[in-house]
């Protein structure tokens, strides 16, 4: 499958725990099921909000062929195989190709912040490992890291990093990778708020948890897009703002899990030392649903 | 003239001095002119553009009073009033409306950082000491007070504050504003790099120095967003993005003043302490200008 | 007088108004002589604590004739002269000289952001125009231009720079100016809260409003470091800490002026836009004093 | 041993790794030995300048194993085992109190921020499972979470959490802590250029990699402070900022591996993605320590 093919919602599914917090992987297959059916475009599971960081190697390994299977072939898989190692790192990416993912995305996680050569290398490294094309995915918030756009684009002479994800939600650094890589070079945006002036800038695809919740909005956002229908585009997007904002601010495990509860899907535990949201916040969860739901009609 | 007529692209003229640092009113004049000319929707003296802070009361009054004559109604003028002071402030404003101005602009200038009660209370007693309307402006890096959107929202209560002006470049705050206030208050973009993601997010206008250097890619944007073309926006943005980012990160006093004489056009000297740009910088910005004008070809 | 002899509690007096929001000289006089009286080292008018960008020129030099004479000699006065414009600094710095000042303190005041070159051009204009010595102030979170260490110790170059008020609260620039330009010249510590761990790292003196309100505490905390017996010089801090964070916290006009109203000692009125402190804050700052003069039995 | 012998210089070896980036044992014990023999008040390993988590479970069993048995009961042995997951911060912690040590560091690792009460619970399922004190440790420029002082606070109200390390960099937290817990809850700094005004602020000790390079240098700030000579302290500490600066700004285990190395003493390798220090940082580093090395004599 061609990277080429991986354009518009990528949808991230959440990790699901059962009660003894161990990974639940047969809820897991019904949620992949879900984003499929709802017709998101990729899935991409390990990512931030299958809370990579907090498995062990096995269960990561269990959870890439689990969605492989599930997937069977229908969408492209982006696989997250991130690793504080560049040694844990390689091996997650070969056993993801093995698996039979599409692409493999990878944000260089810091617990000493990286120097450029270091993570440059680190891609590298991997990407001599496999054959698979490779998503090079900054996020600061979370891996801790912030490559800069220089970086990320100094990143593409690696042959096989294809696809950039950017979730800073600073515009310009996307107004930057436009330019300086054009339009032939796929970049993601990866904040949910910022999602229509990405598009508007001329985003590849979006990557969001946000179909676990809204498959339908996030789609007739992309549709309208593609239509080159900004004043329908922006009506679909400010149906939809508050619950983005929302799941960002909240952290995506938790405001999943509680979402897809809310609407009556099975979802699970999360693992410690995270909890799931508070009662208030459960509350605003709702109301921001339902007026998501109302938005539909 | 009614404030909704102010929206599209509202130009942002510099004051120019002669060589002992004095205001050039002739000279200045000749650039309203020019922005006119071009057809620019608006005329807004006094701006951070226009230096105000660093001229005296005599020159505020002399340069809005030759805003007004120059313009002779052919499009809305919005003068800058703002001030440390609330009575300076009101000095001001009572001026501008008397010589002739359409609204005025008001940004809550600091040393001391105010509180949302002081500045409440400073635009509410500037805006009964007038009738016409008045456009609340917030801009951190340069006035040194940050007006959450909730102040923004909350200023609006005030009968004649109808218009803002976000010049921050957080996109998500344009979001809140028009998601609260919805689409009958007019919320305008001051952030150049931000200009086709605030038109997506649904600005109303665009507050900006670019006119001076570049009238046409403004415009031609502007008319790209009315026709909802955003593939055709995305285009005309691109060919002007380097220019924004540039003028901004060097000052636009500095740039605007530097862009003209490279152009050909006199713009005068600058005031003390500001200083010219460097020629390292002024050669960028001749091959950035180069870049803009074989994109009108 | 030469700057050599500035050096300990450097006080700053707010600048008190009438009910009509004018300066009050006769007023101002009186809390200059309680400062003497109480044994501070230097008196500082005109500072950010004087709210100097909200009086006019005229009232700037009134201030400054007022501190001249009442301090008549007693010790030294350093004249806040700061402007946005080089022109105006320099009148003031001249008038400063004129009327009788020991030393001018000059904040490189921003409304655009300077650059290094525009501010040592700035300094070195003022310099040239007075024959006595400059106290360099940085404090970006007032004048909005954060000057790097490397800057400051440039500004050295200047003949009659011969004095550094460091105010961003970092300590490491401290360690860099001390380590950079040795124990000769002066260094002062203007962020309240790192009294003591700026006399650990060496500062010459303290620039504080807090002698308005607790001259004894400041006085007993240098008198200890120079004693070199900082276990008395931490009791002693920690004394008035809190004190120290709460005016800096509240903006040092308004929280000085209630607080020497809350001590019985007029104070006068604030000018628009800047309002009293909220009664809650007042609560709070009258529950702190009383802390502050338990600790003086 | 009691947690109240933990004080002054609190010793931070790196693991050092082979040319295959194995853990090398031997040559571990030879390092903790060196900071032994030199003074150090305490041994701290598998901290951030252990590369804690770029280590596996056996790996990090192994080093504290090793600890143990080198310290031999000669100063306290604080572990590091902090972890992303409650599951194996407990497993961790609960290793360390069997094999020996005097009391475990816990910094609560992010991946996605985690809120007050998530880091509350963490805390305490992990207290409740070692009867050894534990030491909390802020430091969000590695482990990504920032724990207020108010948060820190409220950790202290678990019974065997007794001892606070703080990492800011912010004089301020530690004015708070101190302040609000009193004298009799040891706080720790960990921000190497905070040494000296960390101890004025009235810190229990210091927890620092710099022992590995410049053993004296630390130990005779410690004893100056333990006189109450701020004087001499002063003097002692400007010979070592640059050092502190440089080694914190180089990232820990680069700085000391590279600088002991440059001493003649074998400190192996580091684990990819980290790489050893560029060449010229190495020259820096070698002028530092130096004039480190000219300060002793």
């Amino acid at each position: 499958m061609n990277q080429n093919t991986i354009k518009g919602i990528i949808a991230y599914p959440i990790t699901p725990f059962n009660a003894q917090e161990q990974v639940d992987i047969t809820l897991f297959k019904v949620l992949v099921e879900r984003l499929i059916a709802s017709g998101s475009h990729a899935i991409a599971p390990l990512g931030s909000t299958g809370v990579l960081p907090y498995l062990t190697d096995e269960e990561k390994e269990a959870v890439t062929e689990a969605t492989v299977q599930q997937v069977a072939g229908r969408v492209p898989v982006v696989t997250g195989v991130s690793n504080l190692t560049t040694e844990r790192t390689v091996h997650h990416a070969k056993f993801a190709e093995k698996a039979g993912s599409s692409a493999v995305m990878i944000i260089p996680m810091s617990y000493w912040k990286l120097t450029d050569d270091e993570i440059f290398t680190h891609y590298e490294k991997v990407a001599n490992s496999i054959s698979i094309p490779i998503m090079a995915y900054n996020n600061p918030a979370t891996g801790g890291v912030d490559m800069s756009p220089a970086l990320l684009k100094r990143l593409l002479q690696i042959p096989n990093v294809t696809m950039i994800k950017e979730s800073t939600g600073d515009l310009q650094r996307m107004h930057y990778l436009r330019r300086e890589i054009g339009e032939d070079v796929a970049f993601f945006n990866g904040s949910n708020p910022l999602a229509l002036a990405a598009f508007a800038a001329g985003a590849t695809g979006w990557c969001t948890a946000a179909p676990n919740l809204i498959p339908e909005l996030t789609l007739d956002l992309y549709n309208a897009v593609q239509d080159n229908n900004y004043d329908l585009a922006r009506d679909i997007f400010y149906k939809q703002v508050r619950l983005l904002q929302f799941i960002v601010s909240k952290g995506l495990p938790r405001a999943i899990q509680a979402g897809l509860e809310l609407t009556g899907i099975p979802a699970g535990y999360l693992r410690s030392p995270l909890k799931p949201l508070e009662n208030t916040d459960k509350d605003q969860l709702k109301a921001i649903l339902k007026e998501c739901s109302m938005a539909l009609v």
